[in-house]
């Protein structure tokens, strides 16, 4: 039986209390989790919110740790590589069906001296994807990006219509995933420009790159469509007129994204050799240990992982 | 008595079927409307949707045209012109205290010769306005934009500290109109780079422009705040925390604006010695004729124009 592994993320942040918030969730679930963090940690936060540890969870024990909320240390920080660098081991060895990742701070690659941007590039590396993409699922929008954090005056060099093929392929895939029963799926490409370049007069991307993407991409049997201007396409996409929109750089997606799904949007990695799915917020130091963290967004990412990996 | 001003726009799209339909508003309110247009063809229309003409509704009549809904000609694009000239006429000649306008095909510039690429350039051409700025209004969210229609790469070079001030002020301008009794105003500067630019590692306009610019506008009196990261603050002004947006580029404020507004949102210009509002949508050709088009966006742009005019 293989299990859901969970990694705790950052003590400081918010990870622990979403984590002990979600416990009774977790012990309706008919799936075993195993859960990478600290126990005694754990364990007082159970307390503290009065909720029992349940009997499918197990906690693979790796840090000892007293940590304040909102207050990371470079000790703590270290652990949740630990938590992560066990989690890829049992991933590796087939011991995990999926990987849901507590929130983690994106300043511990540069602690630990390892070159990576965020837990994206770092799993990507370690079980060896080549070219993972960052997907964005909730349930009026699901939106995977062509580009991701980059500067937004560096997109333009980034876009590349084999890139736009790949990801279109991913997508399509998660899509055909999310819908084993849909007949006809049917995939949204953004344009970059304004009205979709107005022929154009405003921007040649959608000529140069886009439209010939999505006939190679069509050539190859995925049902994408577009360029559509992307102030009326995330519109249309909400009110289920597209099963899925790839977008081409960060703000374009995330801004229609978090509009509808702030609180329980779920972060998918798709192209990896493991379901991985993680919340949207980040380790909100801001509120850690106030009682005051949702625990939607980490309940729809096991949601959406229990899900993927059926 | 000052009158409202309505120009028809392109019979052939779906102004004047959204006019006809909007008649019965217009009869309820306590003012003069004055409808710059086809006497003949409305007649028609109003009598297809058996509507009566109300009696603080003059039609200032500039052509004698037969078109077919969805197929516009030279003739028609032409008289469109007509009624703006007559209505621009009437506004420089203070007989109005408002201008709503029904859409046109901004081709008509091109085939009159003239170098405007819609509405709104000609309107600030005509009405002696240097920089006006395009604004969008709705009950969730209101937003206005610092660049508008360019190629997405060239936003870059048109973002300048001076032009953000400038247009920041116009938008509190409107703010105070909209909201003369409120006493905290809040604005809010969306940032360009995801993460706000993550502190430089994303992108410098930040540090380099938008936080120079609100230092300004802060110490003119503009309650201005941010960078803020555009994917997180469109959720929150939708939410209440902030009274207006500024956008840096088309797209990052319609988006947000459209997936809230798309059937009930205003165009709004600021800057004009005169309030023009309109409805966002365009002629639609496709559906012209058929009965399928929204009053919605036309009746919250008279109803703004009424309030603002006050």
């Amino acid at each position: 039986m293989k299990s859901i592994g969970i990694t705790l993320g950052d003590p400081a942040g918010v990870g622990p209390e979403i984590l002990v918030k979600s416990l009774p969730f977790l012990a309706e679930q008919k799936c075993f989790f195993l859960l990478f963090g600290d126990e005694n940690l754990l364990k007082r936060e159970a307390k503290h919110y009065n909720v029992f540890l349940p009997s499918n969870l197990k906690i693979i024990n790796l840090s000892e740790l007293k940590v304040q909320p909102g207050k990371p240390t470079p000790e703590s920080q270290l652990a949740t590589l630990r938590y992560l660098e066990e989690a890829i081991r049992y991933a590796l060895s087939g011991e995990l069906k999926a990987l849901v990742t507590l929130p983690i701070n994106k300043e511990v690659f540069k602690l630990a001296g390892l070159p990576f941007r965020g837990h994206t590039e770092y799993l990507a590396h370690t079980l060896g994807a080549k070219a993972p993409a960052m997907s964005f699922y909730g349930r009026r929008l699901r939106v995977t990006l062509i580009t991701t954090h980059l500067p937004l005056r560096d997109v333009f060099s980034k876009l590349e219509v084999s890139k736009i093929v790949e990801i279109a392929q991913l997508a399509y895939d998660f899509t055909k995933r999310l819908n084993p029963r849909k007949r006809e799926l049917k995939i949204a490409l953004s344009a970059l420009n304004p009205h979709a370049g107005e022929g154009g007069l405003l921007g040649d991307e959608e000529e140069r790159l886009l439209k010939p993407a999505i006939k190679i991409a069509q050539d190859q049997g995925i049902p994408l469509y577009g360029p559509y201007p992307a102030d009326s396409l995330f519109f249309f996409a909400s009110r289920g007129y597209f099963d899925h929109v790839l977008s081409l750089y960060h703000d374009q997606g995330l801004i229609p994204f978090k509009l509808f799904h702030f609180r329980d949007g779920v972060n998918v990695t798709l192209g990896l050799p493991i379901v991985r799915t993680s919340p949207v917020h980040g380790t909100a130091y801001d509120i850690a240990g106030q009682g005051k963290a949702f625990p939607d967004s980490f309940i729809s990412a096991v949601k959406l992982a229990l899900r993927l990996s059926k």
